[in-house]
């Protein structure tokens, strides 16, 4: 296929994007839903049977593999759910991956905006297809239910990154690739040829996380393919499968277009020998995109120290501030939705409850409601979306690594020595996968004066409500952790416009984070949707990047002229 | 005047500056002729009436002193023509600044995109009215000829300013202040408001230089407040005259419209206490805008290491490759005019002039012309201008910095013991000021293995003759200067097509420096316009900025959303 006729393909798709960015109306192109309305009869079982055929195995679809066998071969994942995946990947040298990224990026930079942007949608396009077997790798890596695996690694994924597309193609086609430049000089004029071209950075590196190891990393995938970089995907190493079957399909898509499949490769490592600082310090890597936790400093600081582009989601700690509500039984379903949600291993989980101590004024009923009467209310809710026999597996999930079940532990220590425990975690039956690691949400009170015990995050099923003196003291102790920490997300419950406005001012321009009001019914702080909520502000100290905002794009590329007279 | 009023009033100038950063084709606001024509019978009487009036006096027009005169003044600038001028500007304390532009902030971070563009032209509008007094005020920091302290501090630098405007206001523009989002669900939808706030990044610090006081600062200083951050202006010492009446004018206007005349400051320092450090490590500056020399380097491990956004101009070394040509003669005349402008003291004058050591092709004539008499030719076509009576003098101007003066001089002692003096410096009479410090340009021609002395820059009217195996070798040889070094400009003059791609390839995409080709006539590779040439790769280690693409402006700000559930 000619890239004109991929351009005119795809071309309609670019332009509900790009038009979708600027509006930012709902829009999704891909169906969320694994409905057989959407995607066949058979593609539910076909998925499960591709992914089952993937266990046990040597992954060998990999082009830089080209066939051979003769790397060390490597895998550690283990499903939340209770068994080893058994998959094991190559290991390719780094100089190779290199080598090969540099020899791919000669014939991608030269292509116009507008055809890579078609390519890159043919490569979602295509690996689309596989939406259900990456749904089962992601659940079975990461621990989130089925249901939440097939949105979060499959539509949910594809339109962000057909988002970072779009913009992508926007800040780049914005300036004419070439003009006749006339310039009135003396009764005459002066004439100049000129052409602008794009000039990628470099290589790009893309650093996975564990717990949603597509989600987190197409945006950056795709901003810089689109941009004219060739990328190295590092995913975490208990988090493979899922995007090794993504990058597979791309380079498979990019050999059927005869363009160099290495444009995007897979460098899988292990937690013994881990690439991500040796990739992210070689000369050649230019652009860095990273998603977990405190190691983005790190990275950061290599960005900076040799000029780097970086674009990272670190820790944060999201508050809540609860002081009145239309409808306080709808605010406590929310809430319970958002802390049961893939038992609160998403990086916008609420953590933080600040609570008015004096009570919570409840409009549906006209009176104010204890805090005491909140906390409980709350653990029922908890406990019934939990045991509810067709929903609380499903919705919690598994807990993806050792690490944060013991975080559970921890914050039920913390809280017997010198807290109230609220509500205790418990094992989530998971049927057919006994051995699965479960945890529900653990909820803890402390006083507001107890911020070394807040005022960090507690990455896993881990809350905490906090007792305030009122509407101002809550949002002082919002800001200063804002200030403090960063957040992907703050959510405020009130039914006082003044108030709704001076937090929207406070939170935005002096905590530098998103905000939400009064969420209930079908929408949950914890969701974004692509085209139209920026995920990460981009501005507090939980990350630099904002999935995807202007800057997102920008930094990885440059324009640089060529002036001629003819 | 209403805000909807002035948007109304330059929503054209707006449109066509946002178009011709699109289109790239020639568009100028101003007119960068001093005629009467344009600006009447008495606008260089009187603007030069006004500059006179400013000598031997305190500064007294900035908004930031409130009349008041209990500060430290000082004031060390001294004209390159031959006389102190003797003005004196408020030594306003850090904190002071620092407090002013933060309450500044306030107001303005809440404007709209168009209402800031709008605001701003507005101050260019009231600014440009001076252009006389501020070209002399140029002319007597800088040593510019008058005519070039006209164009390159009025016209040019408004129209770069406008530039910066209208990519800033394009970048923030592009997203929907507001949506109503709708999202089906389940047969019915959900609903969510959302706002979506371009929040500033904080403080800006714009640290101007001698050479271009106007020209050079404006494109960040409108950067930073279009897209809503208030800025600290902190001119070299040696050249603050200039600046200082854009900024005094730039607050009247803020005034005029009822806005704090705080958001433009002028931080005025001396040589011996300079504040550039200390302003850029104080914790309110977010935003640094920089140009110089290596003192680059230092503000850009600042900016890395407290997470601020920093564009830098620094050092590089420009470089021109001489293959062949359709007519040697416009070519020598070209560089010859090249070299003389402002004595060499642009960032984008040629240094390094790799030639074919076994002659230059010459179209016109049929000839391959030989190294030594293309050297000769040179020689005497920079004679010829600087002898002229009627352009000598205004072409070279003066030598703005003591150091650039010795300069020449250490090229000359390094030419006679171990290079080729091509030509030597020698004082330009400058009608009127006998005490003048000017110097014309000195060649020099070394071998191409002294690298030691031809790659590193050399600011000021220094230039070099680097013989060559020819144009394979002289390729190289200025890529590698270009990945050590940088550079604003390169320039090649070749006659072969297939030769013009391989540079234009090679140096874009590998040397990630501009290009231009076979330049004659009425343009020279050291002018950059406004709207169609970027200024500066920002890919190379020249600097990270390119006035104005979208990076420049884009790390500015965020874009941070309130969602709420009605």
């Amino acid at each position: 296929m000619s890239f004109a006729q991929l351009v005119s393909n795809h071309a309609q798709t670019l332009a509900h994007a790009v038009k979708a960015n600027a509006t930012r109306e709902y829009f999704a192109h891909w169906q969320e839903s694994p409905s057989k309305k959407f995607y066949g009869e058979t593609a539910a079982d076909e998925g499960e049977t591709a992914f089952k055929a993937l266990l046990n195995m040597k992954f060998m679809n990999l082009s830089h593999t080209n066939g051979a066998t003769d790397f060390q071969w490597h895998g550690e994942e283990e499903s939340p759910y209770g068994f080893p995946l058994g998959v094991t990947y190559p290991q390719v040298p780094v100089e190779t991956l290199i080598t090969n990224a540099q020899a791919a990026q000669k014939q991608w930079q030269r292509l116009a905006p507008a055809e890579r942007a078609s390519v890159l949608i043919q490569t979602l396009e295509d690996a689309a297809k596989q939406f259900f077997t990456i749904a089962h790798a992601t659940m079975h890596t990461s621990g989130q239910g089925f249901g939440m695996s097939f949105q979060a690694s499959g539509a949910h994924s594809f339109d962000r990154a057909l988002e970072a597309i779009a913009i992508g193609y926007s800040e780049q086609a914005q300036f004419v690739p070439e003009v006749t430049w006339k310039k009135p000089a003396g009764g005459g004029e002066v004439t100049v040829q000129k052409r602008f071209h794009v000039v990628p950075k470099g290589v790009g590196l893309v650093i996975g996380c564990s717990t949603f190891p597509i989600w987190n990393t197409l945006p950056g995938l795709y901003a810089s393919l689109v941009t004219g970089n060739p990328v190295i995907v590092k995913p975490h190493p208990k988090a493979v499968l899922p995007i090794a079957i993504v990058v597979a399909s791309i380079q498979a898509t990019l050999k059927g277009l005869g363009l160099d499949a290495n444009l995007v490769q897979l460098a899988a490592d292990s937690s013994a020998n881990p690439l991500s600082l040796v990739l992210a310090e070689h000369p050649a890597v230019n652009v860095i995109d990273f998603t977990g936790g405190a190691f983005g400093n790190v990275l950061e600081d290599v960005a900076r120290k040799h000029g780097k582009s970086v674009f990272t989601e670190k820790a944060g700690v999201n508050g809540v501030i609860v002081e009145s509500a239309q409808n306080l039984d709808a605010v406590l379903d929310n809430i319970a939705w958002t802390l049961t949600l893939y038992s609160g291993q998403m990086c916008t989980t609420s953590q933080n409850f600040f609570v008015n101590k004096n009570g919570v004024r409840d409009e549906a009923t006209g009176t104010i409601v204890p805090l005491d009467e909140i906390t409980k209310r709350l653990a029922a809710k908890i406990d019934a979306l939990i045991t509810n026999p067709k929903m609380g597996g499903g919705v919690a999930g598994g807990i993806q690594s050792e690490a944060t079940h013991k975080r559970v532990q921890e914050a039920r220590d913390v809280a017997a020595k010198s807290a109230i425990l609220v509500r205790d975690s418990a094992p989530v039956p998971q049927a057919g996968f006994e051995n699965a690691r479960t945890a529900s949400p653990l909820v803890v009170q402390t006083s507001a004066a107890q911020s070394d015990i807040y005022e960090h995050e507690w990455f896993g099923p881990v809350s905490f409500i906090i007792p305030t003196d009122g509407f101002e003291h809550s949002l002082q102790l919002l800001l200063r952790s804002l200030k403090a920490k960063g957040a992907l997300t703050t959510l405020v419950y009130t039914t006082n416009a003044a108030e709704r406005d001076a937090a929207e001012e406070a939170i935005i321009f002096e905590g530098k984070a998103p905000v939400a009001f009064n969420y209930v019914g079908g929408v949950y702080v914890n969701q974004s949707s692509a085209f139209s909520d920026f995920h990460g502000a981009g501005a507090n100290p939980a990350g630099n990047a904002s999935f995807a905002d202007a800057s997102f794009v920008t930094s990885r590329f440059n324009v640089i002229g060529a002036r001629e007279v003819a």
